[in-house]
Order: structure tokens, then sequence, then C-alpha cells
């Protein structure tokens, strides 16, 4: 008698863009061209110092497991990037981990027990709801939009706040919508979660992508928040799988032993490797990085408004464009695979995101030149103009 | 209002040996010869055909996100892998993890719901057990000995089967016992899990490392087991954090959309590195290294009952000896302390492996040369000795 997945796998969504993706790969097997908007991994390697470093390590033979906490070198680069900010986090609350996903099953793992409710925006990240689901936790999911910047804020988190919500997930820039939550937003609802005893997730994964203004760290306003990060997007780290985890005091010992029986540790050659990410010349090199998505957002964000595309807020950061299609279709899963299928341009379906107007919303990702985007968006507009 | 750890991580157990790591380490510190005995890592390096795989694929600069199943040609190569040990698995049921911790994750989160109970042997490998507590699952840890080779078998798993028993996890070679189930009483184990509709995990991560005899995998009596490998142990490749699994058909998708979520990918470099596992090369130098460690396991194995420790049975793999310690301790976590204070040798206590007969239990690792195990020896008679 076989046994069959468990009732809550039902509960996890799978990725619709993958869907497009094998349909892509098809049509590039027949020879057709097919530009990718739907990526949402950097064109950039990884800078050449930190690849440097990751030989260097293999080169010594020396890849044997590291404290399940990290390298304590690695940890204290990472304590001395925040002082950077003028933030002092002691090196003991700082994890290395495997991607940020590990930081987020050690953040959710830690804190959540079955049935415990976690707050979070639509639109958002579908990794970040779907390891609530694998924990048991019930996902409790706000629909958002420009009023708020496609953030939750002090006010939305009190007003949906029952006696079963425990925590409250805030990702800024927010993947799908690269907008970032105000300074002052994110210190409200940091201090309104703390008032109501719950724990805060900040995912800062794509801090340091953001184009004239500044991310700020939910450290800056509190030390009981976890913070979530990343060597995979600004760091340019995506296949090394390393990330990091800030976290309040009190929970350094369950994440150390939790750390120990779900990774054992990350990555050696990662770790070793990421260590070259804090130096000058990597620096110099991820700014200029920085630089080039400025101008491809800025040229992307003008080139979909013209053809009548809503964009209520111009993104801030990461390397999206979040766009209502509301001109064009109510089904923008059958218009990514009809344009696909047309014009060979591959782009995200808001179902991916969550339900709230997901049928109106397609997700551009500048992962591209702009030559490229170019060709992209004349082909766009060629579809849209096609009947 | 700070918030607190979950109440579920409270049955997440510390690993003990690491207080005792940290006193070790004050001592070497302070000068004093330390023999770890207590290391859960061969003491080889990974061998070079794989470092040199992993420096060129550095240095072709491509460390991107891998698909989240894992590369196909290292899929391909798992397949054929079981193919010479006559066992067709289609490559689709392969999936390459984080170690051997990512596939437990997967096989486990896929599953299990919240309150199913899972049945697995005392002692075993404590990370098993947190696992899934982490999960929500509970532990049915069932006291086996000698009798049995420390494993369930059909018979146990029968009588101690209820309503909400929904797994059985059986790692053979066993760490901490190093003994092997014998085969025909792994497919009765299948067979019997299979009529009572339960999943099968079959941790084979000592695989390889089997001194004698040969391990038969799970796979060989049923396409209805989940397999948990890795790359660490037999392939020595601890640090890159590279394991595998195999799951049956019907798990395929729910399997795919977890590890999207829940790790993107695996190690890109890892995955590149470990394609040249299978080398003739790499094949040759792993076999060299088991004819050694199959020299260590009787050295010590004789040792330990030279000088009156009792092992009823022989190990026949992994790199441990689970030694009864009752003609001198009924503390084998103070003996341990006391033993590594006045002698500088350190050992695992058996509470880390369970609670049955633990407070007589040691685990000595033999991942170190036979040239220290013999001071080691000396060192323990001499502390046996000491009243």
């Amino acid at each position: 008698m076989a046994a069959n997945p468990a009732k809550k796998t039902q509960g996890i969504s799978p990725f619709y863009v993958m869907d497009l993706l094998r349909r892509a790969k098809q049509l590039e097997d027949q020879g057709r061209s097919i530009i990718h908007m739907e990526i949402g991994e950097p064109d950039f390697p990884t800078p050449q110092a930190i690849i440097d470093a990751g030989i260097h390590l293999l080169q010594s033979g020396e890849v044997k497991y590291t404290p399940a906490a990290g390298l304590p070198h690695l940890r204290k680069e990472i304590a001395d990037f925040y002082q950077r900010q003028g933030i002092s986090v002691p090196v003991e609350r700082i994890f290395i981990t495997p991607g940020a996903s590990g930081a987020l099953l050690l953040a959710l793992g830690s804190s959540l027990n079955a049935g415990d409710k976690v707050l979070l925006a639509d639109p958002c990240y579908p990794c970040n709801r779907n390891f609530v689901t694998l924990l048991e936790g019930r996902v409790q999911a706000i629909p958002v939009d420009e009023t708020t910047r496609y953030h939750l804020n002090a006010q939305i988190i009190k007003q949906h706040w029952t006696d079963s919500t425990k925590a409250v997930l805030v990702a800024s820039p927010s993947n799908p919508t690269g907008t970032l939550i105000d300074a002052d937003d994110l210190k409200q609802a940091v201090a309104m979660v703390d008032d109501l005893g719950g724990c805060f997730y900040s995912d800062e994964i794509y801090h340091g992508l953001v184009y004239g203004r500044e991310a700020v760290s939910a450290l800056k306003f509190s030390d009981q928040v976890f913070v979530i990060n990343s060597f995979s997007k600004y760091f340019g780290m995506t296949g090394w799988r390393i990330g990091w985890l800030v976290v309040p005091e009190q929970f350094i010992g369950v994440i150390e032993r939790m750390a120990q029986n779900l990774f054992i540790a990350t990555s050696t050659v990662a770790q070793y490797a990421a260590i070259a990410a804090f130096a000058e010349e990597t620096q110099i090199e991820l700014e200029r990085r920085r630089a080039e998505l400025a101008m491809r957002r800025d040229f992307l964000y003008e080139g979909l408004l013209r053809m009548g595309f809503d964009i209520p807020i111009k993104p801030d950061g990461a390397f999206y464009i979040y766009a209502n299609a509301a001109h064009f279709t109510d089904n923008s899963g059958q218009f990514a695979l009809d344009l696909l299928e047309e014009e060979g341009v591959a782009v995200t379906p808001g179902k991916d995101f969550g339900e709230y107007n997901a049928p109106h919303m397609l997700r551009f990702a500048y992962t591209l030149p702009i030559d490229k985007m170019s060709i992209a968006l004349q082909r766009l507009q060629r579809f849209i103009n096609r009947e």
C-alpha cells in the first residue's frame, strides 16, 4: 500500500513560472529566441576576488565541517558590515546559513509552534509563505497596495493581529514589487510587534540593491528582530548557497542547536569565499553593478509606463518591476504564456506572488542588459498591438 | 515584550558532546594534548579529483543556481551507481540535496503531518529525532540491542505500530553502533511498512564504509522507500554539504516543489565536484581508505575488548564502536568528562544517542590513525586503572 504525500504539502504552491520555463526551454530547443525576464538571479558572475578565495580554499584541501554557527572570521566581517551602518551586533547573534533559505528555516523553526499565524504581505515571495506551511504554521497574507508601498505597517499589523498570531514578516525591498519600506514605517512596525509580544522577521536579502536611497536594517530599531540576509543577490553568490541570520539574544542557544541538527554547517568553500565579499576591490565592483542596475531599472520602468502598464510607485530596489497589465488582460497567467509563445519573452505572472490583484499583475526582472531589454520591449509592444 | 523560542524547540536536544568539545578546546589552548575520538568526520581529505573538479568549476566563473533537483549529469551518475548494484532507479526519482540533512528534511517534510509518529531505534543519530520534532511529528524511539543488531525489524515495527504511526526510519550501518541490518531483516521491515501503508526512510549515509560485508540498499527491495545518502562520509566531502534523496514516484512532484522552496538548489560547486566522486581514480583512493578503516576498526575493537569493554557485536561499518562501559561506570557522561580532564581523550557519551542503556555507553570514533589510537588506548587503560 503506497504512502502518499502529507496533506499539508497541498498548501505548498508550485512556482507557476516553472511551467512557463519548461515551455521556454522547448521553444529554445526548436531554435526560437527567448528573452528571459522571469529570472530572479543576477546575470553578473560572482566577483573575481570571491572566486579566487574559493579556489584558494580548495587548493588547501581543507574542506572540513566548520562550526555550526559559521566561521568566526566571516561572522566578524558581518558584524563589521553592520558597524559601518552604525549598528552594533555581537558576533554571537550572527549565524552563517545555507542561503537565506536556511536562515528562514532557523528563524521560523525556532519561533513557531503548529497553528501559529504569521502575517505577511500579499504580494510576497512565495517561499516565505511555503516555509510557514511546512512548519505547520498558518499564513495570514494581507493584501497591500501602493498606498503603503506594498508593505505591512504598524496599523495593518495591529488591525490583523489575533490571539493566534505569533509573528510578522517584512521583506524590503520587496520581491516582486521592488519597493522599499519607509524607514519610519519599519521602525513603527517593529515597535508594534514588540508591543504585541510577537516575532519580527526582516527579510533584507535585497539590501545593497537599492537605487537612489539606502535601505535601513531593522536592527537599527531593535535588537529583538530576526534579520535574514544573503550573499546571493548584492554579493553575486547565488550558486554558492550562503546567507546569514541575526537573532535576538535569547534565541542564540536554540538557533545553535537547530543549526547543528538541520545543517551541521554551511558550505566551507562558500564561507571562505564570502570573506572576500567585503574586500575593497569587491565593493568597488558591486557598486559598479549597482549603478548598472539603476540604469536598467529606469529604462524598463519608463518603457513599461510608455506602453500603458500601470506602475504606481517607481521601485527602489531589487531587480524587479511589478506592473499592472489591467489595460491588456484580466488573466496575466495566460498573457504570460501567450507572450512567450508569440514573441518569445518570458515574464512571471502575478499568481506566483499571492492572490491580491494577481490576475492583472506581471513581474519583469531586469537581470539582463539594456540592449536585450530593448528588444524585449519591442516584442512586447508588438504583442500588445496584435489585435 | 521579548518573544521566546517556540515550545517545541525544547524537544530539540543539544549534542552533549559539544560541552565536552568546548572543554577540550580550553585544554588544548592550555597546551594539553587531546586525542579526539568523538568526531564523526573522516580524517581523510576530499579526494584530489573531486577537489580538482571543484576548482575547475570555480575557474569557469559559472556559479549560478542549478535546477532544484540537481545537475542532470550528477543525477545520472547516481542512477548508474545504483545500476552497478543491480538496481534500476529512474533519474526523476533522484534529488540532489544540501547534505543528507537536506534529504531528511525533504523526506520527512513531504510525508509527515503534525502529530504523526515516526518509529526509530534507540540508540540512533540524534539529528534524525530532532528533525521529526521540528516538523511537529512525534518520535517513537524503540530500545534495541544486540539481539537485533541494534536495528528495528518487521516484528518490532508491527508490535509498536499505532493508528498515529506514519513512518519508520532505519539507519544502517548505524551511528553509533556501526552495525549493519541483515539484508533479509531489511527486506522484511520494508515489506511490513508497505503492508501497514507507512513510509520507510532508509538512511544509507554510511554505505560504502562497510568492512567485510556489503550494505544492501533498501531500493533493492522496494521502489516505495525513501533513501537518504550523502557524499560526506564514504566520498569524503563533509564540508561541501551535498547528499541525495531517492523518493517513491508519487512524491516526485511534491519533492520538487519543496526543494525549490526550501533550498532553491544545492551548492553548484559541490555538485560539479561530486561528479568526480564516481571517477575511477577516486574509487581506487576510496577503496584504499576503506581498507585502512577496516584495520582501524579491528585494532580499536580488539583493544577495547581487551580492556574490559563489552561489545556484543563486532561493528560492520561507519567509523564508530559503541562500547558498553558498565564494568567501569554507571555514568558514561561523567566518565567521558573525567577521561578528557585526566587523560586528554575525547569520546561521546551514550546520552547523545538516546536513553536506552545510555549511562553505560560510550561511542569511540576511529577517525584517526592507528598510532594515535594506540596512545589513546594506553591513556584509557591508565584512566581505568586509576583507582
